[in-house]
């Protein structure tokens, strides 16, 4: 027996239409209070599921709130798996909180963020990794990200880890058998499979940890820095970058918000800009602590902008790119020569001519006069491909994942040790149960009021 | 033979849920080329009317764009009396412009503002009159308004129109029977009966039109004029009435935003403060101009709030209530004695001896300490309800609808006149017809593509 919540599950604000969702054991007999259908008089209560009904709301006295269309959705067959109204309604503000307001002085309650959803993972609609992919794909903002989560919905990201689970139950239930027979000193589990099992188990939570870095960079945008002096033109590189593409992505909700300078979609991937402190070389401690900030920045890109003023004297560019590009092995590093219009021939040779190292890009343009920034849309695609070539089956785009991913390998990497060390079979079991719980996690398997409260908070009312 | 339009019918922005409305001949044709129905593989275009089905939509390569609810309206079951799909996806802005965009590909048009409502009024699902109804329940944000919205949508109006135009077509055919019998010198219309009609009919058409002024009232807020010498406090004022109270509409849209100051609302009634520039006695013929500018915005306003200073000096006062007083004859006024925490008692007494005319509210107030506020607001209170115990059961409240019915009541007063003066049949029968030509308009009887134009651009797309 639940109660019947209700909560307005378009966005806020003013539209042609809106829709009040009602979702519960009683949300049929709650809406026919304040529904009158248009013709003979039908009953919400009396409708089969998935048919709707035109009429109006009224109130108590009679008086029309609006006139709608209410669908009807019998459990389990909806979102849910409870009943469920939707009704849709004129899109006015006053409309919509009417229409409330009626719901909850005829008995529903006014729904939590992401009640919903975790309803319908309780009713086993979901599991709890699908529904954070509902919260995902109603955030995604770019084909890749959309795809990642559509992914995740269907379930991809579940039934690897119920694979993985489901080797670790075989192995798990071997060992507890052989604890069983203890005193006989029987192996049921030929140790050598089990370590050549645990190797596949350890490399493939290993694998879906690493994804992480990838899945978080589609999420919320390929991590690029922008690295130079002061007075090199970064700012007006980036508003160059941003403010003349149509795609940009201005206003990013959630919670990595504070370290978003601003994001771009190209060819529909996100990519974050971080804007760096402009630095040159000092004896200043508080300056060289920017630098340090600095540096920290580019450790989290994935891509490196070294930005130049092509005017500078040669010697001054070398020593720049002397300390910066050692900093940066590892990433994509593009090099960019800014202000071209303004040098000459013979200068554009001298810095032609500058050695860098293998895979950094040399790109020669001018944010000012808007010059050559195809070139440098191509390279940013060009890296991010890159990139997403790596895309396999499944990627983990969840922080929360990631943490439980990350303690199922310690746990599973125990495991492997103690097969290394013939360690006994309980010690053995109790490891392998730690990795499973991990697993467990992630789908909800396992889960506890903390974690469930915790995912679904960050759900929008009416989700 | 219509073609087929799309576009997303939820208010803008991200949402748990958002609605896609695709209408005309193709409805289901097209978007069975992008859904897939869940189970047994159903097509929209064999699913009887007011039934829904869960799938996904797909792009041509099979990948998933969402998973989504799609409701079948078979014409003319449908708002717009065409066939419909109403497509309830995520309310992600991307998955909401991927599945437009796929609908587009596969032969939808994007629609106009106001084409669904304007293909509703075509298929005679409602007249003009409803169908700008609908535009302003969307727009209605207090109780009052959206009651007269509803009210206008059930076509209340209409059939005051209908009433209307119905006693001018007995009364017409009549005077066009005796023009064919015309040798005879009959009259089959009862000269003396018909000046009754008319004398009734004009009257009707002067009570709706002037019903006007308080329609607009009910729709725009009621029009509070803050008026005060400089430095008086009346920006204090205005930012206590409104910063304090929860249902502040700080928002307004549309075409009469440019002259909206504040609105706010109390009890269900909109109220909208047009602040004054501050006056003072002067020769400074500039600032005369602005004082005459004060003079016209009083004029406008119902209710006006003359703001007083409380520790000028007696003569001064009594002074600005000589000069403002006389200006606000047949408005509702409140003195609002401002800073009365600064003054001394028997200043207080000096301020309440002051002769004030009947009806005139006095109101000690200080806004900077919060003292008082809900004796303004009862006032304010008091004053529309004044107003709204007028309301009769049809109200104007369109400048359209008003400036028809100015021009039915000319075309009718010229009735009354000639039947007075005697002019012949034939001319009398001319105006009569204009009247009914007015009168027309309003329900869109009578239209022309430009009127058209003008009602349905001011809707927003998707409605």
């Amino acid at each position: 027996m639940t109660d019947t919540i209700c909560a307005i599950s378009t966005a806020a604000g003013i539209g042609a239409i809106a829709v009040v969702r009602v979702s519960g054991d009683e949300a049929f007999s709650i809406t026919d209070k304040i529904f009158r259908s248009f013709k003979g008089e039908k009953k919400l209560s009396n409708t089969p599921s998935h048919h709707f009904l035109y009429g109006q709301i009224v109130r108590t006295n009679g008086e029309t709130v609006d006139e709608v269309v209410c669908s009807v959705f019998v459990a389990p067959h909806s979102f849910t798996g409870e009943n469920s109204v939707e009704i849709a309604c004129h899109g006015s503000i006053y409309i919509q909180q009417q229409i409330l307001q009626l719901l909850i002085d005829n008995g529903c309650r006014m729904a939590k963020a992401g009640e919903y959803t975790q309803r319908a993972f309780a009713n086993g609609k979901m599991d709890l990794s699908q529904a954070e992919a509902v919260a995902d794909l109603i955030a995604s903002n770019s084909e890749a990200s959309h795809r990642l989560a559509i992914k995740q919905m269907k379930g991809g990201f579940s039934r690897e880890l119920a694979k993985l689970r489901d080797s670790l139950l075989d192995f798990v239930s071997l060992i507890e058998l052989e604890l069983d027979f203890s005193e006989e000193e029987v192996e049921f589990a030929d140790r050598l499979k089990l370590i050549t099992l645990v190797n596949e188990i350890k490399s493939k939570i290993s694998s879906l940890a690493n994804s992480f870095k990838l899945g978080n960079a589609i999420k919320n945008g390929i991590p690029v820095a922008i690295v130079g002096e002061t007075n090199v033109g970064k700012s007006t590189l980036l508003n160059w970058l941003l403010n003349e593409e149509k795609a940009i992505v201005s206003d990013v909700h959630g919670t990595t918000r504070d370290v978003i300078e601003d994001t771009m979609q190209l060819d529909g991937i996100l990519f974050r800009f971080i804007d760096t402190a402009g630095i040159r070389e000092t004896d200043d401690e508080v300056e060289n602590l920017g630098i340090e900030r600095t540096f920290r920045k580019m450790e989290e890109a994935s891509i490196v902008l070294l930005t130049i003023d092509s005017s500078y004297v040669i010697d001054e560019i070398r020593s720049f790119l002397d300390r910066y590009l050692p900093r940066v092995t590892g990433k994509k590093v593009a090099v960019l020569f800014n202000k071209k219009d303004i040098i000459t021939a013979s200068k554009r040779k001298d810095l032609e001519a500058l050695p860098l190292p293998e895979g950094t890009v040399r790109l020669f343009i001018s944010a000012k006069q808007d010059q050559n920034k195809q070139d440098l849309f191509d390279t940013l695609n060009h890296f991010a491909q890159a990139d997403l070539q790596e895309e396999k089956s499944v990627i983990v785009t969840n922080m929360r994942h990631y943490e439980a991913l990350n303690h199922a390998f310690e746990s599973i990497n125990r495991v492997q040790e103690g097969l290394e060390n013939n360690i006994s079979g309980d010690l053995l079991s109790n490891d392998i149960r730690d990795c499973m719980h991990y697993l467990g996690e992630i789908t909800g398997e396992i889960t506890n009021d903390d974690v469930l409260k915790n995912v679904f908070s960050k759900f929008c009312i009416g989700k």
